[in-house]
């Protein structure tokens, strides 16, 4: 009989009452736990974490936020062993696969928590410099950022259970909102335990941390103005949230990071055997198989001058087929399934869709060998020569170990194919000629959320694109979603109201937190 | 034969082919212009402005950019007489009306030309400090807002023609956009003439600047991932905009201002007679009957101490029946009509709907006695005892010079009562009581986009809380749209991508146009 995974609703573990969704061993395809959410009081959970949560995280200051944060990262780190674990078995992760999620929530936990540290006493925070509004320097004008005072619903995806949950309640935790969170049901075993750890350790005030796992039924519908939702997943579910009408009316602050068409640049520079092209080389590797390329920020379009085209090919394919595939539960694998069957099937279609106008180098669609169950798929390279605006490689992203390589003849044409991509997180570009970066870099500057750029001063020490840094942002325009997450402070104006207050400016220091620098 | 007013599109003066719709003297109802889009291109005005008006501006620094700013200041200030006449004549106003309208655009537009000298030969604008990402000072994180390579479609309201176009266009074009500019079709007259003095001034790259007399036509649903939609109006048009499919799949950037039901409050010190008193009356006064309560930031709601509801009363009244409703062409009359026959209707049935649970201190729905023709409504005050969360002043905005005064018994009922209107643009708050000021500001804050607190030792130096400053945020929560325009720099960050730069120091630095500070 497999777990029963109950919820954290106002203040107690519950089950709900019928059909209960299967959580799998995506390796095996044995069912390892179940869940359901039918029948469950959403609305009161809702008012729950608004009432009682908000409450008591606004009674806190920044740097009593952040030690609670602190917590929650080192009740993730102690129980590393055997979330990893959790990983492989529910995920498909690999140790190394599982470890990036595990250590990105705890990192990110930390960051915040220092940053709470940092922000000392307070419980708002002033935003910008104060600005004389009259005649005299008495009347006062200075920004605030103070929380919102509903509660933030996170919905996270398959890919990160336990960073995607840890980003997320850093920065809304710290800002001072109330969370309720839910990871998708497929992989959810991971933040289960998590928020099992986080809610029964006392760390929390009550109404704080809320958990779902499985549907969150009619919750979305009791979202009103000061509420919050962040959503991380497909562009389609996005949609679907996006429109839900009390949303629309009640202006809630939605924020969306979805699929996205993250492309790699080699420079003209990059030739056989440089740092540019071993950096390169390196980075897309690991973005096309870590986590199985279940990654929004995985690399899907590979672009290099025209003339590399045939060599970035053979190197490319000789390290993918270095990849073992498998049930990652023997050490030896070094990349596991995709995570669901219905990911499996649409892995396999995207990459038919793409390889209507693409070679395919290595991988491909069809089933690995040796492989009789599980969701397996090899690392799968294509290659498209000619490509255009239009092509179906700007359009659909393959969620998996699949990335199409593609060469250009000049920065104008490049620039023009990444941004038909229509919006992405992340961009990586090698190279250390300061032109063609300067082309590169400021044309496709306004399609991305972060960029990184890679060349020899910075060999051996840069962090791959993939990898989501809780200092930068994480969110990208159009297709991304049009979101911003993270990026140190910046991440906290999503549960925050910006307000200007205008009045005597001892009130309105006072108020901000501000050191007045006027003369008494 | 009025004038047929055109739309300046693609380079040209242009003018829709049929059933234009006709601009009235609100005063007189005689027709004063008319204006058709019928038939026009926007597919191609919106390739206009992104090719050739967007490269343009990219190619200029902030300091090129405010001088442009700077001369479109000048070109308001030049035919500030005529365009007072304008106001008159199609849009009601006194010439104090049109004044603070046109003012407002040219005080808006030279507040960003300055910003623009500030800032400079930079064409991109770092955002915050730079992070170092790894183990040496090498590898650097900057963020970076750079301009969406897209084109902005301002929708403006029919009550500031003049400012609501030029804060708009002042915001977007400093940070390198080029906009399409729409005014209600209603009080377009003054807008028409702005737009013509602007457009044959020579002083605007070309596509950097085109103008809508009439119906938008298909214009929205050609804008993709890097365009812009700002819209200031109702909260019904802007949820219609809103629930738009092609703005919500591309992740649009979609900024509403619209409804609100702001708030001025009195505190327990404001005796009869006392400074803060005094504040308080002038300001209501003002923000009831300044541009005939046509403004989204003056008062709807009225809270003061319980036994002082009386005293408050008699005092408004007193001074709401000094006003001198009519036509504004004479020049003893103070306030004139509303705008359009429909918001005379609108206003109306509002007043009648709060009517029926508030007794009618002075003014009301009925016809203005002595005014045979035009939209004209007395200033009206209504007084609503025990007030409660879901009375329909908390509802109902009525977009004339309508307010209702309301007792409240403590600072806590009073917080839940403003919270109650579902977030607005502004409140202001009259006291010198610090825990009473502490508590309420506090427990409205998030409901607003500002603040105004006016206490004694600023008598005489506030700004009115309707007055919209370029240096403070613009914009509300919940109901009021959850946008934020002007506040500065931070307005420009509707028109920019904010993108995390990873890379190389110098490199990143030389980007984003910071100095470095890194030893050599």
């Amino acid at each position: 009989m497999p777990t029963a995974l109950k919820s954290y609703l106002n203040g107690k573990w519950v089950e709900g009452n019928q059909s209960p969704a299967t959580l799998v061993n995506p390796s095996t395809e044995e069912v390892v736990a179940t869940a359901s959410t039918a029948g469950l009081d959403f609305a009161a959970a809702a008012r729950f974490g608004r009432e009682k949560g908000g409450a008591a995280l606004r009674e806190l200051s920044f740097a009593q936020r952040g030690e609670i944060l602190r917590k929650l990262a080192k009740l993730v780190i102690d129980a590393r062993e055997e979330l990893i674990g959790l990983g492989i078995s529910n995920a498909g992760n690999t140790r190394s696969d599982a470890k990036f999620d595990i250590d990105g929530a705890s990192g990110t936990l930390n960051f915040y928590a220092d940053l709470g540290t940092k922000l000392g006493d307070a419980k708002v925070m002033a935003d910008g410099e104060g600005v004389p509004m009259g005649r005299s320097a008495r009347l006062y004008g200075q920004h605030v950022l103070v929380p919102r005072t509903g509660v933030a619903v996170h919905i996270n995806a398959f890919n990160f259970p336990a960073w995607g949950m840890g980003e997320k309640l850093a920065v809304a935790l710290l800002a001072g909102m109330p969370i309720i969170s839910k990871p998708a049901t497929s992989t959810a075993l991971m933040a289960w335990r998590i928020a099992e750890l986080w809610a029964n350790s006392g760390a929390l005030p009550e109404g704080a941390f809320q958990f779902v796992c499985g549907s969150t039924g009619d919750l979305l519908s009791h979202l009103g103005a000061q509420d919050v939702l962040a959503f991380t997943g497909s562009s389609d579910t996005g949609l679907m949230l996006r429109r839900q009408e009390n949303l629309l009316k009640d202006s809630v602050h939605v924020n969306v990071e979805a699929d996205s068409l993250n492309s790699a640049l080699l420079g003209p520079d990059g030739s056989a055997g440089s740092e540019v092209w071993n950096m390169f080389l390196t980075d897309v590797t690991k973005e096309m198989t870590q986590k199985t390329g279940q990654k929004c920020t995985a690399v899907r379009r590979i672009y290099v001058p025209a003339d590399r085209l045939d060599e970035v090919r053979d190197e490319l394919v000789a390290r993918l087929k270095d990849v073992r595939v498998g049930n990652p539960a023997d050490e030896k694998v070094t990349m596991g399934p995709v995570a669901t069957a219905q990911q499996l099937r649409d892995v396999r279609a995207g990459i038919e869709k793409i390889a209507l106008g693409a070679e395919v180098a290595c991988g491909g669609a069809k089933p690995v060998e040796g492989q009789a169950k599980g969701f397996f798929v090899s690392p799968t390279l294509l290659v498209r020569k000619g490509p255009k605006i239009d092509d179906v490689t700007n359009k659909h992203e393959v969620f998996g170990p699949v990335a199409t390589l593609m060469p250009y003849a000049s920065p104008r044409e490049l620039v023009a194919l990444v941004a038909a991509g229509g919006g992405g997180l992340v961009s990586s570009v090698y190279s250390d000629d300061k032109a063609w970066l300067n082309e590169t870099v400021g044309g496709i500057a306004p399609w991305f959320g972060r960029l990184t750029i890679s060349g020899e001063k910075v060999s051996g020490q840069t962090i791959p694109p993939g990898t989501v840094m809780p200092s930068m942002l994480h969110g990208g325009p159009g297709r991304a979603g049009g979101g911003e997450e993270l990026g140190g402070l910046r991440g906290m104006s999503l549960y925050m109201q910006r307000v200007g207050l205008q009045g005597p400016r001892p009130f309105v220091e006072a108020f901000a937190g501000v050191k007045s620098q006027a003369a008494s």
